[in-house]
């Protein structure tokens, strides 16, 4: 029996298709020019379109709901499967970069020809959006290639010479995955965020100009590697450089693991899987071990620190300033890729839970006493539009500062590039400051959109109810894939203790007379700083500036409130709870700001259209309000409002903005233009056909038994049980005493 | 390679193992006095204890870490095992209950002999319990035979007939899991928190004294039964009634689906499995469509519903009162059980996250410059400890609140069942009040609880880091079969709001004259009302008592604005967003008043030790403190407290309580006293040799491969890629243009 079509039935009725219609035909938004705005250009928008509909109907990439079916094993093979596809997409992503198709192979000069310049972040730009939007549909995909070229890569191309950058990227093919697979061997069971620590250690042979790569005891196995358990064939390790006896700390070394051939493990190395994870089980984790892995010297990346041999003795020369930086730019990218994933990945489940909103009715309104109304739909209820529509606001607002976060990093790491070949070493310190503050920026908005990308799912699922438990509407995958986002690549709390640290760093270098100049640190000028404190800026909600200045003099009273406490308790240890909200409050700042100056720039917007900038404006206004209202304590607390200023101000503006969004939240997420094959959850398709989409997908998944019964394969089991007799004890007296 | 010693090893060094046993020699508590705190008495302490050696230990019921590489067939066919074996450990505990144990079969003369009483909840005792505790280390078990007993059971227990009562789950068995196996068919694929409106039909037939059920469109397929798609041999069904084309609402019936000796669906029934979900694959849910399904009139369930053939006519009589809370009274127990639920789940992943704080090091402290002292101890930094410490706060709050709940509820239905066979109308009137309150105090605890653990687990899931990604370490799975407490049986949203309102009413009533009598209203004292709207009563934090009294003042400043906001704007839909916030504080109160009057009284408490007493008076004051800050917002607008006594008051009292606590968490933890079989996570074993525990385990699931090179069945699809050539166009010049 598929679909139940009663004709004469009277009951109630369900109209989702209509009601998301209706929606449709009501809107008064340019849903080019929002989805203009979410993309950031019209080439950019041109391209995720293009690279959308490719990785969505690709018969090996695609991803429909047989995916939440598949087992570990399945998931592994289906991932590798969909890598040996990727690797041809990304020859052609590479030509059309260098814009050369004809009578030329780009990918073949840049391996084989030395007059080929070293490729840059830029000329990969087209396969690191793919990778973006496929992870979007296959996190585990995204991941497993991500660890080969985002760390691997990244890792060498950090920290390697020219020379070795060209070998291993170019010549022998990694960055066009070929020739070998890398793996990223940082962290240990025994430790993880505290690098300077790992245990792993190449100690130097002189005289055979070797390293001897050995795990010294079990909690110095490197453990989580992506990659490892069976398709890298070489590994970044961090390992203490030690030479004649002295521990030169943690440095970055390539080591081969298996045979690129035959994929047999080599000598000395001893490689397990990790097994089975919370979500992304495509990816094979894996934990290494070696013992006297010997590699030739030349295999340290040596970028910043180098052994040289002079005369008989051996020495280690290092770049100070950048030596210890460049250990961790590895991460960077992860980072910045993080804050872009989080943008794409929430608009996945903001689009589903808001069209399943629409469509879905229940109960009916508090004023009907008939009984017969119809039920009225899930977006009507204030409360549903607070549980929903917040997250569609924050989702919004992290696409402009994700974008922009993107273009810093790379403009970044190619001036550090340049500088650093040049071996400039005044620009050197320059691009150092700037590296400084990328670390800040990215740590706040990695930490802060993964936690609030967290949220946007697991209060979304709640908002689907029953159905968003389903492992076909996504939710739960999506979640399990998700979260591990704010642990690995620097763990949250981490990444929000060091740059609040940064930041309280900046606000007491005011007082030394250090003005700030940088993009993020705005809300850092004196003038600011002194207006806050002396009472004379008061905190408003009057224009569309004020709502991201409120979080700068927020900001200011808790910097000034901590730098207070650290200097009476001497210690940073009882503020940490503290710091962790002014990471989060920087990221709010930074977004918000980003979000400003772009809507405010026509150039930069791309939306010309009225209703749809006003609905922007809206957009911006409810995150500033929605945020401000759930740290409503620190905003009291630090008197930044008063009591009577939320109950009469911030939540009244706030659950007005409400039902204003409300009339445009189809087209809004909409605007995202994701098609059903992004989305694979069939309550949140296009059409808004809920019920028959929903049901089609668990009977595709589930067809009932072929011989009709639906007995299962252990009923015999549960049939012994029911069909048992008593096991009591009766007429004892028939035995005696 | 196992594990690796290498003696002459100079790096750091780890001690997990004399970290957790050291805090054990240095605690002043008593366990033994802590577990009987926790426990409730010190039958039920033996009684807790026996039956969890039991289920950790018997070969089928155990559950070891092979459990998270089950895939849902194994799931499910385990589970169908567990359920088999669980069936004979029942008769077992009914004999217990009786204490009838020599020449005398308990369950043959309950199932046979009329002369035997009707088994009352107390009589299965010693199973539920058994059965709460096996679902701490299977929640799926758990659920698979709760839906049967709890929900089949209790439906027909509490909408049934004294005859239709010992019929069903007496002569049929099905109370001792035999001769048939129940589901539970409420929800329907287009409703699920809105009973009232389910679509399903029963049409009655007088001429044949019998219903003819009918799923009359697709979205009335019942939908989300647990054990429908496999085992279930009936349901109960939720269906409308019809009597000569008049609609009655909807009804509970109960309807055959399958041959219980051949589990062949039956004629008209027409099932499908529901499919993967986030998480509990080991219940085969499923969906049901009715097809002129007939079933004899005897089969509606008719305690407070008949039907009359009076001559020719037929009519339809019901006991207004109690007819429509008894046709949710099913749902109670789930309710009931899921408070009891997140106390012994929430100790898991306490015991867990606690024993890896004090194992795992992380850096060195701030103070050290040397870079040589070893790195301290996840526990020693006030963020962690700020992280993990009100988790084990809120564990120990559910306890008191959970057995008290527990008892009133085994007494509420009790009298119930006692009046309503009498049929005395005054006492009927007055239990379906204390049901009332039972309605609301089970569904904010409910609520409130499920969501704190869910928040329990994924905030310690966090603080485990990597680790806590891993599925052996339990984290995974346990969130994933968590959230679903949720959201079924109750939205977690809809019950807050309906206790919410009910209190608001409560509060309303008060104006009439109406004093609030009941246990868990004592905040309603017209004394303390009119005290804290006057302002002659403020909040204190001096002592014990003022910690659960805060959240009266709190509560009734919450309502006071409420009750003003509803009559100024005349709709409830405006202040949904404080009615949340209401049920939360109100189970707040609840949990704090119980813990109190538990605590300060010795015979309940069974603690004479006095450091025991002084730790458990801390958690309880951790717990109002943490939430007090957490909620500092709502506290300073409604100007409980200003926000210099958050500075100066609240959060420093709040910081202080932790390293005290911290010094005995470890004992706090034992005192759950939880064998390493139940926690099935070794970074939380007893013995807490960490890094050793967790490489078995991983090693143990994830045997190297047995031909040694570790190569994946997929390896070809990676070597065919990383050998391939170029695919670009060169020397087009020789195939002319």
């Amino acid at each position: 029996m598929t679909r139940i079509t009663a004709n004469e039935f009277s009951g109630a009725t369900f109209r989702p298709q209509q009601f998301v219609q209706s929606e449709r035909q009501n809107s008064k938004l340019n849903i080019e020019q929002l989805n203009l705005f979410l993309e950031s250009s019209p080439e950019n928008a041109k391209l995720t379109h293009d690279l959308i509909t490719q990785v969505t109907t690709d018969p090996v990439l695609k991803t429909g709901s047989d995916y939440y079916d598949l087992d570990k094993a399945q998931h592994r093979r289906a991932t590798a499967l969909k890598i040996a596809k990727m690797a041809l997409y990304m020859e052609e992503d590479i030509q059309m970069a260098f814009k050369k198709y004809r009578n030329h192979d780009v990918v073949k000069g840049l391996q084989t020809d030395e007059k080929y310049p070293i490729l840059t972040a830029k000329d990969l730009g087209i396969f690191d959006k793919r990778l973006s939007i496929i992870s979007n549909q296959d996190p585990q995909l995204g991941t497993r290639i991500g660890v080969h070229l985002g760390l691997f890569g990244n890792c060498i191309r950090g920290n390697g010479t020219d020379e070795q950058i060209r070998y291993w990227l170019q010549e022998k093919g990694a960055l066009f995955l070929k020739g070998i697979y890398g793996c990223f061997a940082m962290t240990e069971l025994g430790h993880g965020s505290n690098v300077a620590q790992l245990q792993t250690r190449a100690i130097y042979d002189p005289k055979t100009e070797s390293f001897v790569v050995n795990t010294p005891d079990l909690p110095a196995t490197k453990w989580w590697i992506g990659g490892a358990a069976h398709s890298a064939t070489h590994a970044t390790v961090y390992a203490r450089l030690i030479v004649e006896g002295k521990d030169y700390g943690v440095k970055t070394f390539v080591v081969p693991l298996r045979d690129p051939e035959t994929f047999q493990l080599l000598a000395g190395v001893f490689i397990g899987d990790i097994g089975t994870k919370m979500g992304r089980d495509g990816i094979d984790n894996g934990w290494i071990q070696f013992q006297n892995v010997v590699i030739p010297r030349e295999y340290m990346l040596s970028r910043y620190t180098k052994i040289v041999h002079s005369g008989s003795g051996v020495r280690v020369a290092t770049e100070p300033t950048l030596d210890q930086i460049s250990g961790y730019s590895a991460l960077l990218n992860g980072r910045v890729n993080m804050v872009m994933d989080s943008f794409r990945f929430g608009s996945k489940f903001v689009t589903i839970a808001v069209r399943y909103a629409v469509g879905r009715q229940q109960f009916a309104a508090d004023n009907d006493k008939s009984g017969n109304a119809p039920e009225t739909q899930l977006i009507n209820y204030p409360l549903h539009q607070y549980r929903v529509l917040p997250h569609l606001a924050i989702v919004y607002l992290i696409s402009p500062v994700a974008f922009k976060l993107m273009d810093t990093y790379h403009s970044t790491l190619d001036e550090l590039y340049k500088v650093s070949s040049a071996g400039d070493k005044g620009q050197l310190k320059l691009v150092s400051m700037k590296l400084k503050d990328l670390f800040i920026d990215s740590a706040s908005l990695k930490a802060t959109n993964t936690w609030l990308v967290a949220a946007v799912i697991d209060e979304l699922r709640q908002a689907c109810g029953g159905h968003g438990y389903s492992a076909y509407n996504g939710f739960g995958k999506g979640y399990n894939d998700w979260v591990v986002q704010c642990t690995w690549e620097g763990d949250n709390n981490i990444l929000s203790l060091t740059s609040a640290r940064s930041i309280l760093k900046k606000y007491a270098d005011l007082a030394k007379g250090k003005v700030q100049e940088t993009e993020s640190f705005r809300y850092l000028s004196p003038e600011l700083v002194m207006a806050v404190l002396r009472g004379t800026k008061a905190a408003k909600l009057d224009t569309p500036k004020d709502y991201f200045e409120v979080w700068g003099i927020m900001l200011i009273k808790m910097l000034h409130f901590c730098a207070k406490l650290v200097k009476e308790t001497k210690s940073a240890d009882s503020i940490s709870k503290h710091l962790v909200l002014i990471s989060r409050f920087h990221a709010f700042h930074s977004m918000l700001r980003a979000f400003y100056l772009k809507l405010k720039s026509p150039s930069d917007s791309h939306v010309s259209d009225e209703s749809s900038q006003e609905v922007l404006w809206k957009l911006y206004r409810l995150f500033s309000l929605y945020f401000i209202d759930k740290h409503s304590g620190e905003f009291q607390q630090f008197k930044v409002f008063t009591p009577d200023q939320i109950s009469t101000l911030v939540q009244p503006k706030l659950m007005a903005l409400l039902p204003e969004i409300r009339k445009e939240c189809i087209a809004l997420t909409d605007a995202f233009k994701l098609p059903d094959a992004m989305l694979n959850a069939p309550i949140g398709y296009y059409d808004g056909d809920i019920y028959n989409n929903y049901y089609n997908e668990v009977l595709k998944n589930n067809p009932p038994e072929a011989d009709g019964p639906g007995k299962p394969e252990y009923h015999q089991c549960l049939t012994t049980m029911l069909r048992r007799g008593f096991q009591g004890t009766e007429n004892l007296a028939k035995l005696g005493k």
